[in-house]
């Protein structure tokens, strides 16, 4: 996958992102790839759904499963426009996802600081993919809401 | 809460444990007690559900917010048989549930290792109630595995 297909799905991702935001949700989207395909998209949904584990990496892993009807989606990459929270990197870590890709990090809640060895050992991390219109939309949001 | 009732509370997330050994699933239940009582109790389903996310206490945090409405479950406790891995701890903590009480730890993919600032600063944490218990479950299950 060359870094112009990474681009093109993280564009999804952040699709997904702006969509939350226009819902009234923190906005960070997701998408998962498999083969080429993208086989399951989301955006975090936590008010709308009342559920505190709602985040999009997390719909997206439940939908890729079902897509796949496979509880590992090892060969998968994950494509979220911010760093995945430590819950959310548990469960990219007992999916087997193979390679994650994110925009902009969080300094705050991000598994790089409070779980670094959430994932699985072989899996590829690359950040800062369209990192400043990831944290942009973050930035707007919470900027709209004081 | 005396000892008395942490310990009638364990009893039932074991019981959610053992329904998920009858069903095949790695046995470890949850309960979510509110007020003193029960508001919601689950197993691990990520066999049937075929989904790596569906651990009993996601479950059992979902289905809590569900009941009360509420998207925080300050002063609710949650019990549940096995120490909860690095992404029930992230939304263990996200939900800010306010005690944490687990029988038998796990050394290889528990959170006290791996995130042990996962939980709400003031969450409390106990371990080892009905611990022998909770491990047998385990212990039994994995036995008769091999």
């Amino acid at each position: 996958m060359n870094s112009l297909s990474d681009e093109y799905f993280m564009k999804q991702a952040l699709a997904e992102a702006k969509q939350a935001a226009s819902e009234g949700e923190v906005p960070v989207g997701a998408v998962i790839v498999c083969d080429g395909r993208v086989i399951a998209r989301a955006h975090n949904q936590t008010e709308c759904l009342n559920d505190p584990t709602a985040h999009a990496e997390m719909l997206a892993i439940t939908a890729a499963a079902n897509v796949l009807g496979a509880k590992y989606l090892t060969g998968c990459t994950l494509y979220v426009t911010v760093e995945p929270c430590v819950m959310c990197a548990g469960a990219i870590g007992w999916s087997q996802i193979s390679t994650l890709i994110y925009g902009t990090s969080d300094d705050k809640k991000g598994f790089q600081q409070f779980a670094p060895k959430a994932l699985h050992p072989k899996a590829i991390i690359k950040k800062g993919l369209l990192e400043d219109e990831c944290a942009n939309e973050m930035i707007a949001f919470f900027r709209n809401r004081r």
